[in-house]
């Protein structure tokens, strides 16, 4: 039995790891939102550096409040709709911290018995928010 | 001991969920590399789009054998240089399947006693791959 938690251990400490690095490696800038709350889960440092804040003064904060004029509720509900889920079509925004327009394109899953909101932010000219060359 | 083994169960889950969740969520091509025998571990639909194959073929296949003129040994150590983990200077690669040049960015990391690697495929105009509009 110890051995078996300790493969267990190791197991889950590599997803960990896997799931950690890609958020940093990928060129996206990505949040993870909770469903419920409407607070941001995790986040990475290209996300954070559009919001223009440290990464880790925004964990826990409502994720609505980084863009003007969105109330949490709505902007939830548009993130985590079953139609956003089947055929996303990326909601429009603006960054409250640089008035720039970006898209958000939601992914709506349940982990753990928690619903969660994976949720990415890109330039509507370019697709995609590269590696600190446009944030 | 059994409520403790079934949250670790939980936490496994949650994780494994939001990792694959990630690999496909992002706009990138991600394939994620063993440094030891240089075969693919994962990689997602983006990935195995530019390959031209699909993903389930690709698994346990060696990674250098997507690229033309490039020796398996060559391009893993590329790969995995301490200067690659550093200063990340993308490698040029052109696809065997359709003779695109691409560029390959890597992360070199130790999960469970095992060395992988994480590779991202980006064109080198546009800086990345995004969501099948490229692929």
């Amino acid at each position: 039995a110890q051995i078996a938690l300790e493969q267990d251990y190791e197991a889950q400490r590599e997803l960990d790891t896997r799931y950690r690095l890609l958020m940093d490696f990928t060129s996206d800038a990505v949040a993870l939102v909770s469903a419920t709350t409407g607070t941001i889960v995790d986040l990475n440092h290209n996300a954070a550096s559009l919001f223009g804040t440290a990464r880790a003064e925004l964990l826990e904060t409502p994720f609505a409040e980084r863009f003007t004029g969105r109330r949490r509720g709505e902007l939830l509900s548009a993130l985590s709709s079953p139609l956003a889920v089947d055929s996303p079509s990326p909601i429009e925004v603006e960054l409250k911290a640089s008035q720039r327009q970006l898209l958000l394109s939601s992914k709506l899953f349940r982990a753990a018995g928690e619903q969660l909101i994976f949720v990415r932010l890109s330039d509507p000219e370019l697709g995609s928010v590269a590696d600190g060359k446009l944030v």
